[in-house]
This record gives structure tokens, sequence and C-alpha cells, in this order.
């Protein structure tokens, strides 16, 4: 009996932190080991249909490199590096947008069905939800997309209808062919175009630390403004640059903060979501 | 860390039961000691407010007796009592209708309010909810109501509305006197006629014991016909009796089941609905 | 025949009066003699049944002074003056509350409902529709409200929902305390938030005479801008200031007319309502 | 100051018939002196604007004889009479349309506008409302429908946009032929389509008289059922015996109740439905 | 079969010009040989049928001149001229009103529905659409409308119900008095109220002509701002004037194009609107 | 010129057809030469885009088995064969789920939003569309699914927004396990769902033959109770039995009708629907 009022008494803690959200957008970037991981993978899907019951309007994107490169790894086909970035050709771009909008998309919408939540599976082609042109960068990566228009019915659509949108970042040009979109950025594009109230990217660190492999200097809070002075310090450097890059660019667009997680953390989201302090390095 | 993990297990420990309850509607007729200790009180508002929270349509129905006799006794007016009854004069009728719906009513709808839910007090006087005549019985107990029809628009309409009905069991006859209705009566008809998922009805007692005293006897789950042997072989008796009855008349207008749980235990709410087992004794 | 014929005239007449304020907002603040006298609490009652029916949006606003000072005399609390003024410690404002939300609005709901309208009761603290902070002025008159915020949700429901909403004027602070709130205040709160068409005082007198006690020098008309005029020369003074003053505020938040009306002439609100003059002193 | 207490009694007596036929659908049939006296015609008109303002669905029916004799006459044209009967031939079949739908439809809309009422005009062409077939009887009167078919979407969508459908009898059949129809006929075939509360016939007699010539022995209620008893006792007899006929069908078709009114006096709408009595005979 | 493949692929073809008008207003004004000859007739109410089928608003507007004088003539009625131009005199009005509404009007509605399709008759009258002064201009034309205020709720309650609206243009001014309108400045009005895609003059000529009499010279399309030019070069003259007006004030007041098309050729709406160049001049 | 008449006259021979199927439910079974052939493929891409736009629900249900073949082939799998029926092993199930539901069904959406249409790709694991047990037959073929429960909520949501569902015939059992279905069942079972006007099974042949090898012995129409001595007699055989008892089991179920079309014939889609003979073999 103890343990069963200890438990009601967790549940009604969460009161304030599911009204904090109830009816808001929560945009959730699914990537890294969260994905790897069967144990972390499902405490995943069980928080967002936890979320989705409770009111909370919640949209999954997900990329899926690893289960790209197996089934190339699969096909025999070879692989193109440029300056150690994956050169996407065409072949290999139907390949990604196959894995994607067919495997993974649909194994996660399989999970969320089986835990009693209602998915919908999507990609940036239906309904011409992620329209695109060929990124235009320093080197060229073959066919990588660069979002230039969101067309949110899709998802709007399916929230509407108590379903959880289920998004693999896949898009098309005007002449329908098809491109790769890197998962975060699609993410933010998505979450500025639905006006939400929280994008989270979950990664595989614990945000982003004052000092390099001491967890115990985490920053918890950085304003917009404060990103440009980090960079110059060193302190945000490397991989961690895109993403909180990905996190501007959406708060810019319409987010009310972005916040990265570490998804190596059991039920990282829901701590989040559902503490006062969160669990990782909140944009806003 | 571990901690917060282990809270965001029991929630998601939650999803099966919340799902279970998800936009059907629960009845709880609220009273003894749950709504005297303050402690259990608020317990009982965090779980109303909750419940709202995740899409359950919860109905409040509350009495009031002590409030109710401290008034009298403020006032100088004397009780009179036939055969152990109270018996209800006309302005007994009237200062409990003005306790119930002017104090009890409108302090548990600002205790809900203070917890961030959304409240309307009401009583069966309003959109000529409960609809009474004199209560027929071996003794004339005054101005008791006994419900010849509820109304339930009012009710239905505070819930479409995203409100937790507050509801003082208070009612009127075709003339427009005034009535003060048995409260476990009163939330029987109304759930009833809401059709109600589930009626609980909160006690000072265990539930059902099949040997009085020893709480470990706790009769789990009753079926509406095996009644009537309980209260012929003694196990159904006294104050229960009436308890009972109000559960197998809903049940017979349209509940599917109701259960009488131990309000001294905090929480019960919660544990009853978001557990197995539940708390008390089930009527089915 | 003949009476029938005059009667099925008297209805056509007042056809351009219904088209006027149909599917309008009409704030009634109910009081003084009106509310004491049967046989003018009847019609009172009957004019707002026949409004709400012909299509106005009628919102009924009360206090309920004599009916408090009657219960705290039996209750042997004894008042407390300053300077004349009624001071309002906790006790008398959670009586005030009692009185106002259980007896004297239960009582109008009872009455429209026998008349075959449909209404529901309600008081400041339903939904948090009365946010308060304490009265600041030059005497300290205890738990009297300064109302900070009207959420008008819970009134709006009513209206579309087809009932009229009676709404006795007691509020809450953020932590959940009891206020009493002046009633003609509340009426022009109330009205500026809904927008309404027009809010009506009831009051005891003709409505601001010219020459005091001279009803033939009845003022019709009065643009706000020409009230502090009208103060300088004496002929608003007294308790007519902080009336005309709640219908210049009401007027200001957003109402479009506000009048002053006699509640002793029978019908007096459908005689304002259904003529040209109209019966009482208009402000706008 | 006395007359306008009186006039607002009169409208607060007015609340109960109100009460009874808010939200119904009355279906009047507009025809007779009511039709050609210029005081009577606008005393509907005023009725009618009323009626729909506070809230009863009213649906005008009308035909128009006597400007279509008066065209005829201008035009040129002889009309052919057969056992004292009007014969139809395809000229006058659509000379009477025009006249109906053009002249006579369209100025009571007109009227109705001018009196701050809404109106659209419609005949039985429009949206395929009125769909006959040749009337078949013992004599051959030309172009004379007999309705097979109401479709009262038109009626409908009016009614729910807040216009009075003002509705001329011309139907036509399958091949698109245009025929004059019974305005009575027509009037009880779409009010049965509707399922009215009631259908009023105007005409220019007192009601069904015991006596005839003896308007004292006006007959206020029939029963369906009695019908052919008054007529083979002789007391239902001549143009009458069409009209009851009317009424029969369409309380079998699913109206409520029928009443034959006399349109001679005015405002005879307003009296009847407002008066406990009503005005003439009654058929339910 | 080959027919039919050939059949299939200029359905297919059509599809881009469905989708540029789908769900859009397009606004018809119908007159001249188109309205005379019974083979032109039919193609014009089957192209409107299916325009509304594939989910275009389509609004019929329409004169009826010729129809006019034949009654006239018929009735005796001697016409009074003035310049050239028809005087209209009270009666006159009235006569016109009656055919266009009540002849006009009806038949083009009983032949859309003939075809399957679904519409409503309305004049200017209803719900007091057309709202009229007296023209002023240098010669006194009568009872000639200057429309002063469109009231667009009943074509668009007809469009939202899947009607077509087909509008005679007939109008009253505030006193009830009923005046003629020009068809194609009416149909400019009601096309700039109802912000309309496309508004199509049917006329008698090929277009405007760069050559008179050489219809290879069509000007297929002109810029609001190139007619007073177009004019002060004598190739915009006569007739085509008031035309050109009609739809350039059409523009002016929301309009997003119009076009002056050749009512003789056969289907010409659909080709208009179905092909790249259209077949008329396109004033934008 | 006289092209463009033609044309429009071929549109308004539409019309019936179109006034036929409007708001209609046409499930069509995508697959064989249509979706092989790239000019077959556009055409059937552009018939179902027309037909949505012109109102009609239009599903587009499909397979892929030789696109399933050639991934298989590319991965190195090897097929394993029973009775010259492929046995799908668990590895086969899910490529050939990735195959239909991510490049075959994402393409077919990418083509439709090309041809300005508005599509969603869905497969039988969104919503639990599709829900399955292993296939019980005489031979085991590994994870072939057999429809026990079609939820039509994901394709009724696309087609209320207005977008033409895009589903690959993947389905998933309890435990969520990934099946194959066929097509053409899961298109009958579909159909019958939605209680679809018409089913309609694209195939590689004329239709059902009397004599084989004779396509002018094509038989039109079949009834249902026909189908069995059409068994008997031979006539019905080999593939065309598991095709003609989809058709059967679809009407069962509560499809109007069936056709079996020749995907080989340019628009043979188009041509079946707007046509009175339509071009295949009828089940009704």
């Amino acid at each position: 009996m103890k343990d069963t009022i200890t438990s009601a008494k967790v549940l009604v803690e969460a009161l304030p932190y599911i009204q904090k959200y109830f009816n808001k957008t929560v945009v959730i970037k699914y990537g890294g080991n969260a994905m790897v991981n069967d144990k972390l993978k499902m405490a995943v899907m069980k928080d967002i249909v936890l979320l989705a019951l409770v009111g909370i309007k919640v949209v999954l994107i997900h990329g899926g490199g690893p289960e790209i490169s197996t089934m190339l790894n699969i096909m025999g086909k070879e692989s193109k590096f440029i300056d150690g970035l994956r050169y996407t050709d065409e072949e290999t771009a139907e390949v990604a947008a196959m894995v994607l909008a067919g495997k993974v998309n649909k194994n996660l919408v399989s999970l969320i069905q089986q835990n009693n939540g209602k998915a919908i599976g999507l990609c940036g082609l239906d309904g011409g939800m992620l329209q695109v042109e060929k990124l235009q960068g320093e080197v060229d990566l073959g066919f990588v997309g660069d979002i230039k228009k969101v067309e949110a019915a899709p998802i709007t659509m399916a929230l509407k209808n108590g379903f959880i949108p289920v998004v693999a970042t896949v898009g098309a040009d005007k002449d329908g062919q098809t491109y790769n979109i890197n998962a975060d950025t699609a993410a933010a594009a998505i979450a500025g175009a639905l006006k939400a109230e929280k994008l989270i990217l979950m990664t595989d660190v614990r945000g982003l630390l004052r000092e390099k492999e001491d967890e115990d200097t985490l920053i918890h809070k950085v304003r917009v403004d404060e990103v440009p002075g980090l960079v110059s310090s060193g302190i945000l450097s490397g991989g961690m640059i895109p993403k909180i890059q990905s996190c501007v660019d959406g708060i810019k667009s319409g987010i009310k903060e972005a916040v990265i997680i570490d998804g190596r953390i059991e039920h990282s989201i829901l701590i989040e979501l559902f503490s006062d302090e969160g669990i990782g390095t909140l944009l806003y």
C-alpha cells in the first residue's frame, strides 16, 4: 500500500508540468543511442504515448543513419566520402528514403501502436510536406536537401485526429527528385512551422559542457544571443555547433524554446518535461 | 537522477490505466474523513485535477453534514430527531441548501482553481438539474427529496467546456420548494444519467468486509446479483446497505461499475483508478 | 376579441426594440427594492426570461446586503463600522459569500426556472471569474475586493448553451482568500469584459435629477464627458457618484451604453429596453 | 407611464406562448382578404417578422389567384371554365408561375425586408422543391399539379441561415413542365415534409361553424377521426371540405396540428399562437 | 475504344484548369444570343452544371430585355424612349421585375435542375441583396437603379449549401420601390462583393478588336491602366465602353480578373476557363 | 477553335458520370502493367488526380511484387518456393514491407503531388489499419496475413482533409509482427470497410472472357450468384478465380459493385467510370 501511495504522489507531482504543456506542441528529434538500444527505445515509445495521452501534441521526427548504412552494405553499395562526409548519390538517396520511410518509420509507428498509442507514419513527400532544393555548401554532398518550405497540413491533420505523427526526414524538389535531409535541421524547421512550445533534440551527450569531459559543468540554459560568445570561447565546438544552430534557427522561426538532452538516460524526455530544471541544455 | 528516473517509470506505469479511463466519465461522491482532514482534502483535489487533465471527465458530488450542523448550532437552531434520524424542517432545508451550495461547494471550487484546475460549482437547482418529490418512507423526515428526474445538461456543458463540475446535492420540487438529498443517492442518480464508466463512493471504511473488524477480509468484487445473499448472510448490514444499494441502483440505470473506497487513505481515488486490483469493493 | 387585438398590437410595437437588442448582451445589476418586494421581484424574473427568449443575452448580477445583515444577526455576529462604512472581517466575508452564492443566488436561479427560463447560478470563484486584490482606499474596509481580472468563460459558456447566468459578486485573490465585491462595480467590470451592448443598474431612485426631489427634472441622457461638470455643479452627488462612476468605467472598458433605472417601477427593465426614451438616466 | 407598464405586462403574458413555439416550425398558408387588404397585409407581415425574431421558424406559403386573373385580363387572355373550375392551359400555367414567383412572392419578400425581417423568395422549382405529376381527377383541369415529392432543403437552408422562406406554389414535373398547385395542398405537403409544429390556413371565414351563419357556434377543436362524421352530418361542407382535408393529410404526414383561422381579423396569426383558446378551428 | 481514350485525354487535359479554379468563385453575366438560341442556352446550362460539379463556385447573373419587351407588348404597354434609351416608368419597372424574377430566372433554375444541377433563383430583393438609389445621369431614365450596397449573404448561403445561385438584376431602394438594374453593372458589383476569381461577361462580339470588323485582331489581354488610352485611340468605343468599365470597376472592388467572351460560340464559358489563352478579351 | 469546342463537348458529356460518383468512394487496386509502364503509370496518376478533383473520394491500394523481387535480388536473398508459390520468411516480409511502404508507396505519393494532387502514403501499420493473423491454408506460405480487422480511420481522415490515401498492403498481428498481404484481398477488405461505391481491380487482361483468347467475348456483367456456375463451367478459372472472389467478398461486406479492368489500356479507370458500358467485367 505504501508503494502505491508513493506512486500516486509521483503522479500528482507531475500535475504542474502536464498543465504547462497541455495542448501545446512538442517536437522530438529522436536519434542516437536511444534509437539503437532496445530498452531505451521502448522507454521513449512509452514516454511519447504518455505525453500524447495527457493532452500534449507530440511530433516525432527521426533519421536513421545506421539502418541506411546496413542496407547499403547488404546491397553491396560502396559509400563515397568527401572530407569525411558521406556523399549522397542518387541511388543512395533512394535507398535512404526507402529505409527511413519504409523501415525505420513504420517500425516506430508499429511500436507506438503496440503501446496502445495511435500513430501515423509520414515522410516529407506526403502532402508535399518538406519541399527542398539542393543544399549549397563548400563541398558538394550530392542529394542532400535544404528545406525551402514546410507544408504542415499532414502533421496538423494527424494531431487534430488524435494521431502521433512520426516523420522520416526525406524531401523532394520541384521535379520530384528525392533528397535526404539532416534530421536535426528538419525537426527545427517543422517545429518552427508548427510554432511549437518546445523542440527536443535527443543526443548521446549530457548537453553543452563548460569543461569538456566534465558532466558536472553542464550548462543548463543558454540565451540565443549568448551562442556566438560560446563559439568564440571554444566551449561550443564540433558537432554541437550545427545542433545548437538548428535550435537557434528554430527559435527564430517561432519555437518558444529548444533543448538538447541526453538520450542515453532512460525516460530522458519525461524527465526533461516533468521537472523544474530539466535534464539538458536549454536554448531560449 | 535515480529518483527522477523512478518517478518517470511510475508515470509510465500509469499509462494503461489512463488509457482505460480516457474520455470516460467518472463520478466521485466525496465525503467523510477525506472532506474533514485538510491533508486528505488537498490530496483529493490534486487527484481530481490530475484526472481531469489526463482526459478523464470527472464529476464531483458532495454533501456536507458537519458544516450544516455547525451552522445550525451557530444559528441557535435546535435539531429534531425521529428514531435517531434528523428531521429536516423547512428552515433546516434552507440552511442546508445555503451551506452546501454557498459554502462547501464554492470552497471546493476554490481549492480546485488554486490547484490550477478549472471548476464550476453547481447545485441541483441550476438548470433544474435535480427534480425531486418528498421522500416517502416509514418515517416522515421532512424536506428530504426523492429524485424523479436528472437534467444533466449543466453538467455535460461544464465537462464539454473543460470544467470540473462540482455539485451540491440540493434539489427542488415542481413548486420550487427546496429539499435536501442524500449525497450517495444523488451521486448514483447523476452517474446513471451520465452513463458513467465508474461511480466512486468515498467512505470511512475499507470496503465490504467478510468478517467485521478484519480488514484483511476485504471483498474486492461483488456482482449485483450477489447482493441479496450478502444481506441475508449478514455480511452486508447497517450503513453499508444503503451505500451498496445506491451502487446497485446506479448500475441498473446505466453506470458500468461502482466502487466503495476508503477515503482515509491518501490518494485513494488515484490508487483505485490506477491499479489493477483497486483499493475498495467493486460492484459490477 | 378587442383586447386580444390590442395585445397583439403591443407585441408588434415591441418588434423594433427586440430587433435592436437581438443577439446582443445586456448586463443587469439587480438590487434595491426590486429585490425585496415580492411583486417587483417576480416582474423582474419574467422580464428576464422574456428577454432571454427573444434572443437577448441577459446576464444577471446581484449583491444582497439585507440578507447578509439578517444572517449576521441570526449568527449573533456584531458588525463593526468605520466612518459609517461596514468593515468586512474574514468571518463576515465568508458569511457574505455563503449567503450571496448559496442563498440569494440559488433563489434567483430557482425563480427563473419556475418561470420556465433556464438559469445557472455562479459566483466569482467559479472558473476563477472574478480575480481580486484587497481594495486600497483611504479607509481599510477589510476583505473588500478590487477586481483585477474578469475571466468571462463561465458566463459566455452559459449564454452559448442557452442559460441565463446569475452571478453573485464574490471573488478571490491569488491565495484563494474570499472577498466581497461591490455589485455595481462588479456588474460594470463584467459588462466591460463581455463588451455588452448595455449595462442596466437597478436603483431605488428615478435616475439623475437636475433638481433634487423633483422627479420631473430627470436627466435622460448624459455623455461621459459631461460627468465631471455635473459633479462640480453639485447635480451629481452622494451615492449617485459611485454608481455613475461604475457606468463611466464600464463604457471606457467597452460597454456601449449604461443606464440607471428605477427598480421600484414594475417591469422597469422591459420599459427601459422596449421604448424610445427609456425610463432612467442613460450614460453613453 | 401606466400605459407602458400595461404594455410590458402584455409582453410578459406572451411568454408561455413564445416558449411553447420556440425553435418549432410554423407553416402559414397566406391568402384571402388578408392578402388583399393593405392594413391586414401589413399586420400579417409584422406578425411574421415578430414570430421569426422570437425564435419561431416561420414558413410563408402563398398563392395569388386575383393577381393572376388581373394579369390574364391585361394580357387579353380569355379564361376557360369547366364545371365552374378554371382550366389551366399551358400559357395560363406559365403566366401564373410568373405572377406568383415574380410578383406576389417578391412583393412579400420586399415587405418583410422593409419591416427589418430577412426573407428569401422561393418557388417549387428552386432546388426541385415541389415535384409534381398532372393532377388526375374526374375533370381534366389542365396543368394543375399533384405533389409527388417535397425536397425541403431550400427551405431548411433558409431557416437555418435566419431567413423567412416565402414560397410560391408553382411546381414542375420530370420534363420540366410548369404546373400550378393549390396553395392549401402545397402548404400542407410542405408542413408535413418539415414535420411542422403547426400549419395555419388563413381564410375569410371564422372557422368551422356548427350552425352556418352563426359565428357563435364556432367549433374550436376537431379530432382527425371526427371529420367523416362532420361531413355526413352536413356541418362540414362546400369549400371547407378540401381545406379540412389538407389539414388532415398534413397531420397524417407528420404535422402536429393544423388550424383554420379568420384572416379578416387583424393580427389573427399572433392571436391564434399567443392565446390559450386560439381563434379558429383546430385539427389535431 | 480509340474515341473513348481520346475523350479521356481531353478530360485529363482539363485537370490544370479545374485545379486553377477549384473552390474559387466565378461570376457569369449571361445574356445576348446565348440566352435566345436554344442550342447555345442548353450548352451554357451544361457548362455551368459541370463547373459547379468540379468544385467551382458559379454564380449566374442575368437580365432579359427581349422577354420584358415581349411582355410589355402583350400587355399593350407602349414604351417611351429618350435619346434612344428606354424610359422605365413605375409600371415598366414592375413588369420588368416580374418577368426577370418570375419567368427568366425560374426558367434558368428549371433548366439547371433538369441537367441534374442544383439551383436557387434569387433577385436583388431577396435578403435585401441589391440596395439601390435612383441612377443619376444626364438623362432621367426613370426607375433605373444605381447599386449602393450588395448584401451577399443569400448568394454565399446558396453556394455553401451546394446550390448555383441564379440572380435576376432587380433591386429596391430604402422605401421598397423596385428598380431595374443594368445586368453588366450588377454582375460586376456582385462579383466585387464576392471577391470573385473571375467575372465573365457574355456578349455577342468576339471581344475587343484592334481593327473593327476584323476578328483576327482580337486583343487578348488589357491591363486596367491601358483602358483610357484605348478609349482615346478610338479602339474602345460605343457599347463596349460601359462593358469594359463594369470590368474595371469590378477589378477595383476586388475581382481578380474579368473577361468579355463571345456567347455565340458553343461552350464559350468552358473554353474560356479551360484553355491557356482563353477565348475573349481579358481585363486584369 | 473547332478542336476546343469538341473538347468542351467531351467534358460536358462526362457530366452525368461525374454526378453519378460525386462524393462517393472508389477504391482502386493498382497493379500489373499499368504500374510498370511509365506512360500508363502517368495516365493512372492523372486519372486519379482528376477523379479526386471532381469530388470523388479515391483510395489507391497497391502491392509491388516486381520491386520486391528486384530488391531481394540486389540483397542476394534467395527466394524459396512451395508448389510454385513464394514462401515469405520473416526477412522477406520485412524487406517487402520496406519496399512497399518506403519505395513504391512514396513514389506514387510523389507522382500524385507532381500532378498537383494531394496524397498521403500509408500502410496497414499506420493507425493499426490492417490487423491480420497468419493466413491458414493448405500450404504454409510463411508471413502472409489474413485480414481480421480494418481500422479505416486513417483513410477517412485523409479523405476528409482532401488527401488521396495511397495504401501499401502491409499489416501486423497482435504482437506487432509484420505480414505481407495480397493486394486484391486487401483492396476488397478496405473497400468493404469504407462501404465503397465501387472497387476497381486493375489487371493485365481484358476481363472475364467467355472464350479464352477471344477478347470479343468479354463478359460485361456478372451477378454474384452467377459466379459458382461460371467456375463449374470452366469459364472462370486460374488466376481469375481469386480476383473474382475478392470482388464477391467485397460486395458481401458492403461494396456496391466491383469491376475488373484492363490496366494495359491508357486511362482505363476514366473510361470505366465515365462511360455507360464500362471497359471490363462488372460484378454486382
